[in-house]
């Protein structure tokens, strides 16, 4: 990996993210050497990646060059690779561009789409937990269109123009929400020569209400928002299989849909040799003690969606967002500095600030400590928080106007298939 | 295809690059049907095609979804296929969604690279003449500056981050200026483990100067401008192959890359049906009258990059460059209506608005009839002319963010690789 050896203590960090961007941030003016690996050289702002898919962003807006945040900080070197095993006897990692040697390591993988092991969903429906992803999705949906165009059997027509969302959560509920002010404000502009009133999109829950980590109040409003927008909600649903036409339920219901999006639940993305039975919880998360610190394993640390700090307060772990990946990052970062001085470890405590979802123009839900609220305000904050934490000034910049010109002209205008999705990659290349 | 027969003529147009657009818009208000074919759904602004390969934009600011442009049309209809052959007797086309009747048919394919004939160099070395194209070039540039940070071997590492690029154009003298940015302003803080000052942008012109279109003021002050931002230019120099490793010259020349541009020829993007042989000239061209029109198909026009107008003025026909595309398809779309209307047919006449290419920052050559200029006001005049060009108020709004950004931090932030080029795509499916 050609990484200098020097005489301060190395810590390696797995993973770009929320988590391993603050620890890393964390640890930018202490006397130690950092390696931080991704599999990409950019972060993602995953909760955007919705509006990617959507057409309403470009994908290079919600990414930032990993480099660039290192890039004031000295003793910090990026990777780009894969890590496929830790070897904790060795203090080793093992990556497709060789080992590295560790003192301390961070698990900051975050987490993976789950489909409960379903081989088949896996192979026929989407999912966006990345940009390449989204961008799949994204094209495929304008593929679909196009298509549509070219049949006159109204039945696979139609089933070219249903979406099926599977998930109630914040993602599925955002994505709905695009997808139907797509309907409204792009389709009947793009696709005059199709009846694009038919398209229909179906947010299919297997609880009984949506956004159900939320309050009552935003799951309810986020409903009556969705509905306004067209969006069928189907509630106490559960989808069982999906060929890649017909997507089943547990009850006699079925949807035909060349559309199903897999937004059902997401599990921690361990790596190989230190996921022992014992210390994978509920999820696919690596059980850490309030430290972050991995069972038996003092050197090793997770923090973020791959890690579940189980207590009273939080039997399952924090919710796996970006806030408490954030918040961990940067109390690792301080415990770690306070280990090497020798002083006692500070437990992590969960700040929460809420949690938010968007619907459409002028709707959004959001639940803080003290106020819960609905609407127009919910919506600005939402736009204002996201903006916020979107990292660099450019992405910021451009995000704006793309949400100015979204608001003022009813648009998206991000609709290219760059990389079609159906297609065949290796043609593209001339 | 699933378009209506309607009871006025329809026109048939291939292409929806400049000249299509410019066409299909002179037709908007004319009582015909327009079908509109092309391989993407959406235009690509071709002159900012290296920007995006430097990561000065993101591909999405300089595409702009063609139903877009026709959505306020009436009787226009856009299809997403590849057309395969034309059927000049049944005076239909093939394509990859079907076959399509035609009353008139006009050729706006637009041109592709030229390897002469070279299958070596077209397998090892990049081209850059569509989006997919130039986001590869992106990827495999940061690629290769990832791999220069894992070796040891001086050779090898050299290899990596030498740049070749074949072609004194103004495609390969911008490549060439905006890659010699980076180098300065944007690798030494990305790569601090890495000297970046060993990298090399080698220019390759097989004639005597560069910028051989231009003056010969232009063609001196480009080559200054590059050579005092540390760009090596080797004119008179013919590349004969690249092996993937090593470029072969017809001197002694060699050079050890990992990345090579082709930038030093294009052709006529011709389809099938039509290509007899008395009709295509030099650089595979078809050969069209004044009015655009095919000798021996009456019913058939080309224009833009894919068509040459043979006169005394144009030996060579006009430039393969946005102007004569759009002017052409401003003058048959004029003439389409003439002949509708049992009008005389009026010859095209290019109105030359002068060419141009900028180098770096507050560097740019421009030739107009009258006026020949360099330096920061040649900067500011690409700049606004770029702008005037691009399509779309978003775009035009994010391109400009961004330049004000790239000039007021000396940066490059689209600098993600988001489909490695180097690696199978398919991984990245999930």
């Amino acid at each position: 990996m050609n990484i200098p050896k020097l005489s301060c203590p190395r810590i390696v960090i797995i993973g770009g993210g929320f988590g391993g961007l603050s620890l890393a941030q964390k640890l930018s003016k202490k006397d130690v050497q950092v390696v931080l690996i991704d599999k990409n050289n950019y972060h993602t702002f995953q909760p955007l990646l919705y509006q990617v898919s959507t057409g309403g962003l470009e994908p290079d807006s919600i990414a930032y060059p990993i480099r660039k945040v290192l890039k004031d900080y000295s003793n910090f070197y990026f990777r780009l690779a894969d890590v496929q095993e830790i070897l904790p006897e060795e203090k080793s990692i093992l990556t497709t561009i060789g080992d590295l040697n560790y003192d301390y390591l961070v698990i900051a993988t975050g987490s993976e789409t789950n489909f409960f092991g379903n081989k088949e969903i896996e192979k026929n429906a989407m999912a966006m937990k990345s940009i390449p992803q989204s961008l799949n999705l994204r094209s495929l949906i304008l593929e679909n269109f196009e298509q549509a165009l070219l049949t006159d059997e109204m039945h696979e027509r139609d089933a070219l123009m249903n979406f099926v969302i599977v998930g109630g959560g914040p993602t599925g509920v955002e994505l709905a929400g695009a997808l139907a002010e797509i309907k409204k404000g792009v389709l009947p502009k793009d696709y005059p020569d199709l009846d694009t009133r038919r398209a229909q999109i179906n947010l299919v829950q297997s609880g009984d209400c949506i956004l159900p980590g939320m309050s009552k109040k935003a799951s309810e409003k986020a409903e009556e928002f969705l509905e306004k927008l067209g969006v069928e909600i189907w509630t106490n649903i559960r989808v069982t299989s999906y060929d890649g036409k017909v997507v089943t339920t547990k009850t006699d219901l079925t949807f035909n849909s060349a559309t199903v999006v897999w937004a059902a639940g997401v599990m921690g993305a361990t790596i190989k040799g230190i996921d022992a039975e014992e210390l994978l919880v509920r999820g696919n998360r690596i059980r850490v003690n309030e430290f972050n610190q991995i069972p038996n394993y003092p050197d090793i640390f997770a923090i973020g969606d791959v890690a579940c700090i189980e207590n009273k307060d939080t039997p399952r772990g924090h919710p796996m967002m970006a806030q408490p990946a954030i918040q961990q990052g940067k109390n690792l970062g301080e415990n770690l500095a306070r280990l090497l001085d020798g002083k006692a470890l500070k437990p992590f405590a969960y700040k929460d600030k809420g949690s938010m979802a968007t619907i459409g123009r002028n709707k959004a839900v959001a639940d803080t400590k003290n106020f819960k609220f609905q609407g127009v305000f919910a919506w600005f904050v939402w736009m204002f928080v996201h903006l916020f934490f979107l990292i660099g000034f450019r992405n910021r910049a451009i995000v704006f106007v793309n949400w100015v010109y979204n608001y003022i002209r009813f648009d998206r205008e991000a609709r290219l298939i760059i990389r079609p999705y159906n297609r065949d990659y290796s043609q593209f290349k001339d």
